[in-house]
């Protein structure tokens, strides 16, 4: 196996989209989600994101990292001017019409629209849900930070109401993502299903590890 | 498909294992990284973690989730020690040792020996790669956020240097974790490995998508 080497001095010779694709691949397998949200004239938005990371349980929050010049700087509006927003899995089902999200439509469009997904409101969140996501999250914003690194901004909601199929929840807790056909992203641009290999016990110094 | 709704008044009353294992499975799918650290004695250690995120290609930038109480706490230590640490792709062959790593070793005990993992050192990085890994980043400490909403920890590295497999680099820089049997790992203990559906090409607003 021939083993490939760049250092921080290659970095910078890269063209600039091989760099965007290469550097985006790194991090390994990431989160798929469609993010609902809506502005103060009622129209909506919608835009994909593969950068949610999971903060705590209690209390559930969850974190969304930010480049306020991309093309989701109207989700990042949104959420600041109205407060909630949605997070919806990604299912194969509809896993294009996400991918699609990612393009700069004018503000006066909706992505809904757009890409025909269906926006679906709770009581709770005045924010739109997808309709077509089987697992879905209401989410009120809580804080950010400023990553003066690179000016992109973690933002960080919490947990306030959430929909799955009861079939996909198990007695413990976990949720069958792959049951739900949630699926994964690599790199900008690359789906994927999953297959179970195995869910493995608790992890103790002294005891073998054994399949749940 | 008959749905359940939990909303945030459920939370507190869940069952602690319960809720830990239900709102870790809600960000969707997420990567699986040993991180190899190395403490001023010498002695190497090593952690898994499924909270890597992309927060930026140019400077390089990638960030972790600590919660400084968790068995996480000598990787913390011993970055903000040393200043350096590498990231470590998780595969399929040795998902179940990378797993091992979450278990409350003695500090005294390097998880490389209990679970049978080689460290393998380059000369710009003073931090123990993980051999067996066929994807390997090399890391330099660069700041951190504390989440005052829970008291965890983002902490932001710069990649100083990359190792991957030649035939896994696709000349427009994305990576082919697939083909490196890099998993995915979803709530606190289920690996999985994946299957592709399609590259997407880069979304416009009045183009349709092509397969790359």
């Amino acid at each position: 196996m021939e083993i490939v080497h760049f250092d921080i001095k290659d970095f910078p010779t890269m063209e600039k989209r091989f760099r965007t694709n290469f550097i985006n691949s790194l991090t390994g397998f990431k989160s798929a989600n469609l993010v609902g949200t809506i502005a103060a004239n009622g129209k909506t938005n919608l835009a994909i994101f593969s950068s949610a990371v999971h903060i705590g349980a209690d209390p559930a929050l969850i974190g969304l990292i930010f480049r306020p010049t991309s093309v989701a700087r109207h989700t990042y509006e949104n959420i600041k001017t109205i407060g909630y927003y949605s997070i919806n899995h990604v299912h194969e089902s509809f896993f294009k019409q996400a991918h699609q999200t990612g393009a700069r439509y004018d503000r006066q469009i909706s992505e809904f629209d757009a890409i025909q997904l269906t926006p679906e409101f709770s009581e709770a969140l005045p924010a739109p849900y997808v309709k077509e996501s089987k697992i879905k999250l209401g989410v009120k914003y809580e804080e950010e930070y400023l990553i003066k690194l690179n000016n992109t901004i973690l933002l960080i909601g919490s947990i306030i109401e959430t929909f799955l199929p009861r079939e996909c929840l198990m007695p413990d807790g976990f949720v069958d993502l792959e049951k739900a056909g949630t699926v994964t992203v690599s790199g900008l641009d690359c789906y994927h299903t999953t297959q179970r290999l195995a869910r493995l016990s608790y992890p103790k110094p002294d005891l073998p590890l054994s399949e749940i």
